[in-house]
């Protein structure tokens, strides 16, 4: 996607041809900055202090970090060391175990000799594979957009609902949520993005409100309480989130605050839609809410805020008295009852164990 | 309620016999300051610029405010200008209108000179009124709670959540949505309190947190993304928010957010009150959602947020790009139909045309 008008990835090899650029994602959206990771332990720290962000960005960065570590000793030990230190970084994202076994499967029967090029390789397939994957959910979510467009007077946008950030920059480009919305956008059909800031960590207001405003992408930030009463005045004509984990049966793990709005859409007959790629579902798991466990995160997420001064330089301030105790649920489920589809790579999916089987059948347990 | 275990009203009249003390409300929760009004544009500014906000106390305010008026210059044309220039602080305000129509109607046959001790005498009737009213509605809330203190295990408190402060900073003194608690505490009932956020103003974080701390209330704050995360996993007894307008159906015009909060908690079977005087009954309304015009307010109050950086120092940040297009919904209504009941100072009453009229003959226009 674009910035400054200039198109980008989140991550990419330089022009040396081996060392590895991200955007410090820490200093948006006040500052494009971008990055040079030269060793393994650069990209780890990128993960661990989220320069990088997002479950399938996460995972090219680890790919690119093998490739680094490769190049400084390919050893069969420094193989190990690499998917140990990187593995660490964020134990609980999902994509980032997968990106470092395919990397160690990829690399381990390959000679010593062989395996920078192999690394560097392989990891480039992934990036390009997450591409692929964002591109078909952008078109099968187009056409859900342009269907929505078609009952619109000529002119008038689609007017769609987000929550946190499932965009390009959690991937590789294009995003989860927002490729159909780009592709929309490509396509011609005007559409117009209701942006939830997304309390605790303002995802929504610093990282998509940025992205789609680089991308041109008409937008309109609102605070995470406001969604329900734009649905009450027919101001949303649908809603489209991502999700860190999706359950078989179709329930939904995305940022705090999602089900709220899969509520409100289900009371005013909102389509609510839920874009993923097949790589988040998790077979295992049934009954989202009671299977799924919730991330407790620290407390002053929510009491301390950062952002620009008057002078753009970055200040944390507090809000709340400094002794008040608080609880900071990082993610919901939304009942695959209150999910209107999942748009996956291979199109729009009923939100039901059934439908979910028969779209993956090489992927799912029956 | 009480600040540093000292017990206060948010208003009062000073020993001097004339001038009015406030708590500067757009302090807290990192300062405590009071501050004397002077003058009739003293208590306009209070108002305007949120020194003072809810419903009851933006009437007891302004009531004052015809008092300093008076003293000034008792006139009728004083008394008119009063009037409209107090009306203009906050036009959506009930509250203020019967405030200001009800010292209008106690002044205008009262000879010019028996005006000041008129206007002194109604606004501490008002006052009192208020706390009554307050003192009404925390009894029969407190029934609410008591019968689910029943169904708990001894010593397990009741949790009861709550959208942005109608609180004892809200009115005169106990607050709406607040007095039930307040009056459990009191009678030895164990509550804790989930307290929203309340973006963008934060009334949660900063208010009712700061007041519940002050009178040793346990309290949890919490975003307002949260709320539904919480109920789905039965950590929520009840609902107690305030109102701004409720209409002569039960409908009910509240901060943004509350028609979420009012959709889970329905979702999963948690009863939803509100708590209101019936001076914020708006007997000509019918259908909130239709007919209730919501202000919207500057998107600077969602991109910039007002703190205390690490020095205790007040700083402002700006959490967005600094181009966003933002639109900044005050209000929303939540329908009748997800409304448990209305505490009223009369009692609890269903929020539906039928019972708000049977409860309210003297009022409503049946």
């Amino acid at each position: 996607m674009r910035v400054d008008d200039k198109p980008y990835r989140t991550i990419w090899v330089e022009d040396d041809g081996w060392s590895v650029g991200i955007i410090d994602q820490t200093l948006l959206p006040h500052d494009f900055v971008t990055c040079r990771l030269l060793s393994m332990e650069d990209a780890a720290r990128a993960i661990a202090d989220m320069l990088v962000r997002g479950a399938p960005l996460i995972g090219a960065t680890a790919a690119y970090g093998v490739c680094l570590a490769m190049r400084e000793d390919a050893s069969d030990e420094n193989l190990a060391y690499a998917y140990d230190t990187l593995f660490a970084t964020r134990p609980t994202a999902v994509n980032l175990s997968w990106a470092l076994d395919d990397m160690r499967k990829h690399l381990s029967d390959v000679p010593v000799g062989d395996r920078v090029a192999t690394a560097y390789k392989r990891a480039a397939e992934i990036c390009n594979e997450d591409v692929a994957i964002s591109e078909s959910i952008g078109r099968h979510g187009l056409d859900l957009v342009q269907a929505l467009a078609a009952h619109k007077p000529a002119g008038e946008p689609v007017n769609i609902l987000t929550h946190c950030n499932a965009g390009w920059l959690a991937t590789v480009d294009w995003g989860t949520a927002t490729a159909p919305i780009y592709m929309a956008h490509e396509a011609g059909i005007p559409v117009h993005v209701w942006v939830d800031e997304t309390r605790p960590r303002n995802q929504g207001a610093s990282l998509t409100a940025w992205e789609l405003g680089q991308h041109r992408i008409p937008h309109t930030l609102i605070t995470d309480n406001a969604g329900g009463h734009l649905m009450q005045h027919g101001l949303v004509d649908m809603c489209i989130v991502g999700t860190d984990r999706t359950t078989a049966q179709g329930d939904v793990c995305n940022k705090i605050g999602t089900y709220l709005k899969a509520l409100a859409a289900q009371d005013n007959g909102v389509p609510f839609y839920v874009a993923l790629p097949s790589t988040t579902i998790d077979w295992q798991a049934g009954n989202g809410v009671a299977d799924i466990p919730i991330e407790q995160r620290s407390g002053e997420e929510v009491s301390h805020i950062s952002g620009a001064d008057e002078h753009g330089a970055r200040k944390v301030i507090r809000i709340s008295p400094s002794d008040t105790p608080i609880r900071n649920d990082a993610f919901d489920v939304t009942p695959a009852r209150l999910v209107t589809g999942l748009i996956t790579e291979r199109g729009l999916v009923d939100a039901n164990r059934t439908a979910l089987a028969a779209a993956f059948p090489d992927l799912s347990d029956s």
